[in-house]
């Protein structure tokens, strides 16, 4: 029955592209906006991004980060102040050479990323080292004119939020950026149920501007790379440039350690791709804005079976559950695949003989797992199973990302990988930009990350045949 | 010893507009961006913001609306769709004309407000009756290219909340649109401490495009009104334009009823002014950051006292008091006129003659009220004492709107409350715009509510002397 709703959408190991796009619109996470390029967030898809808002503010606070707000234009003389980073972003701006009816003396810029405006606002707050640190954070959206464009993944708008903080020394703002890069680990493993690779960016794929950039790199189902947030140690640069100097203990003017750091709605197009499969989409429970559906079976002829899911909804929502119960003249054929198709992460059904047996069945939706519970039990068991079933997920991904993570200590294997296997190709590497040229052109794969405590196993680079003792991850990206 | 560090900012009575200004600046809640009119939301003033959507949030989600996002860009093509509403905002709009490199086709307009973006949608969303009501809420900034601009009152980007509904019924969109609007009076009052006048527009003061408009005003201390938020009855004008039908029962298609609503970052405007008074900003403990401030005296030579501050500071958090200890080395004089400078309802301070005697002193900011109490009960007593200040200050402004209400019979007092009292000037009217207008030319006033709940108080207009039933409220406005 289920099946005929489905047929909507494609397989997703058929067509992972189309499949992906059908998942974002029938599951009504996104629609298409008259602004070409741009996308109307819907209320199941925003309310996925304030899931990861409510939990990330909590992080950062906690971290002594604080909200504060730009301005959403930025004059281009003061984005064209940081040479390597205006290259960066320069042609992907969108301008704004009108207002209010006249020609504007100076250009203005939609902002891609706000470090300049930061940087200007730091130069007048920052005097000595009483001031240190200061760590702030944004939440907005940026615009960033891109070609082509895919839901959540790649758009001319998507929305963020960008950390900007200055540290007297470069040890502490490395620290502070590698805290923030654990916090989005956290936020992957306790809310989306996405495991990442953490690590450093090879010089040649660093943020414009940045002396180092870590990032959380996620394994899509087609084997590519997600990079799904970064956090970067500037150094000294934008201060240099913004002249914002402390006078120190010493009496000596120096210049402040600043770090940027971001996740954006990109997160859902990982969270879609990852755990979705060819019914619709499927939601952890953390992040899912309806966690249990409860669906009554024959209810328009057992008065019993409507108060039995109108008490349990109330019981579950004492118990801080989400949950929805449909009680429409649907059939409940229609509901099952309406709600499989939204990524409800538990379903209940609730029907005469199931009451008669002081029962009701549940459908885990990631799993596709049936089983009973009693009913008296209900209320206690299904916040645990919640709990269970984001664990479950996370573990799945997790197994998944792990067995895709291939070796490779010849250049026949980086082959195999690359042109047969799906995932990330891991080998020694000296760093080379020859075979970055190499991987890319060969293989169309770039330098994803040179991950955290990952220990030397082979002595040299597969391609140049060079000793070297740095581990990477090459794959096909995003 | 306080008297000295506000020297810095100019009397509240002596010079308001100054006065505003400083202290925006000086309890750091904002600072001017480089970007002309457009303002930095600093740390200080960003949180008062928080607290508003928090609450917001909370209550807008009560009555069902959901968030969404639309573009921060719109094609002009959209935006003149509605003609009575690109009327009113076309002259304030900031035009994007060119992005990735290339000119545009066609020219975007930065959002001033997205009717036209969510009539786009609602007309791929609603179809039956079934679909309605639709309500959503978005959350974001907007910009209007302002000639003169003051800090939160009236800028080139305000943030705010925009909630846009469609509904069956005139009757049940006019009910809405009034549900939300007591829900903004309550914010005034759970929240903010201000008292709102509520009613409606007369039609002058009405938004572009609506049948009703529905408005919150407060009076702020040189006698002007200031208009904090509106909801609109915006009649099928948009659908109309847009082509949103829904199919009804009686299978007809037919229009659904529109309504907008929203409040903006001016409310921290009408926050400042209410309450500040010569020694800086006053803050309303639901409303504020740091609710409560301990200050050690002498705590150099004291143990105890260093002691007493941090137990007392943990007892008061585990209250859910926002507490802050400033156990620097800085003088307590100047952290007396700091904090009263940033506004934080209680000051607490522990020296060693308080110990020996087994008291605490509290300095009330907002009433300049010295309290001691026993340290002992300090943590019980205080959230209460926070509770009474949040409706002191209520009581406190509220008495002072109503004192400032002068009703008016003959043009001889309209005359002397517009040229001599502050306030606003109530009387009877036939609603003409000659009246409108002679009230501009003579008086600058302006009509700014037609208030609920008002009963005919005379027979005749004042200005006019025909006869009429309708109670208006002139004032002068920002």
């Amino acid at each position: 029955m289920a099946d005929k709703k489905v047929k909507f959408i494609c397989s997703k190991s058929d067509d992972l592209a189309k499949w992906y796009t059908d998942v974002c619109l029938k599951a009504e996470l996104m629609s298409y906006a008259k602004t070409k390029g741009f996308i109307v967030y819907r209320p199941d898809g925003y309310s996925l991004w304030e899931e990861v808002q409510s939990y990330l503010d909590k992080r950062f606070k906690a971290l002594g980060a604080r909200n504060v707000y730009m301005p959403t234009l930025i004059p281009t003389s003061l984005l064209n102040k940081e040479k390597d980073f205006v290259k960066g972003f320069a042609p992907e701006c969108a301008l704004v050479t009108q207002g209010g009816g006249k020609d504007l003396t100076e250009t203005m810029v939609v902002r891609p990323t706000s470090e300049c405006l930061f940087s200007d606002h730091f130069k007048d707050i920052v005097h000595s080292y009483n001031d240190l640190p200061v760590k702030y954070n944004q939440w907005c959206s940026v615009v960033r004119w891109e070609k082509t464009t895919r839901p959540f993944l790649r758009g001319a708008e998507f929305l963020w939020q960008e950390g900007h903080t200055l540290h007297y020394s470069k040890e502490e703002a490395k620290q502070f950026a590698l805290s923030i890069l654990r916090v989005y680990n956290d936020l992957g493993k306790d809310v989306l149920a996405i495991p990442f690779v953490m690590g450093r960016k090879p010089d040649s794929e660093k943020f414009a501007g940045a002396e180092e950039t870590y990032t959380i790199e996620a394994l899509m189902p087609d084997g590519q790379a997600l990079q799904c947030g970064t956090t970067h140690y500037l150094g000294t640069g934008f201060p240099e440039c913004f002249n914002i100097r402390f006078l120190d203990k010493d009496n000596q003017l120096k210049y402040p350690h600043y770090t940027s750091w971001g996740v954006s709605t990109r997160l859902l197009g990982a969270l879609i791709m990852v755990h979705g499969d060819d019914e619709g989409l499927v939601l952890p429970p953390r992040v899912a804005p309806i966690q249990s559906v409860i669906i009554p079976i024959r209810m328009e002829t057992s008065a019993e079976v409507r108060q039995a899911c109108h008490t349990l909804c109330h019981a579950l929502e004492e118990k801080g559950v989400r949950v929805l119960l449909d009680d429409s003249d649907k059939t409940p054929g229609w509901k099952f695949s309406q709600y499989e198709m939204k990524g409800i992460p538990l379903r209940i059904e609730i029907g005469p003989k199931d009451l008669e047996k002081g029962v009701l069945s549940l459908s885990i939706r990631y799993s596709g797992e049936k089983r009973q519970i009693p009913l008296e039990r209900a209320a206690e068991v299904i916040p645990d199973l919640l709990d269970e079933i984001q664990q479950g997920m996370y573990k799945k991904a997790y197994d998944y990302l792990h067995s895709h993570i291939y070796p490779c200590t010849t250049y026949e294997e980086v082959k195999d990988v690359l042109s047969s296997h799906k995932g990330f190709c891991k080998m020694m590497t000296t760093g080379e930009s020859e075979d970055e040229e190499k991987m890319k052109a060969e293989f169309s794969a770039t330098p994803r990350v040179i991950p955290f405590d990952e220990k030397k196993f082979a002595d040299t680079d597969p391609l140049s045949g060079k000793e070297c003792d740095q581990v990477i991850y090459y794959a096909r990206a995003y």
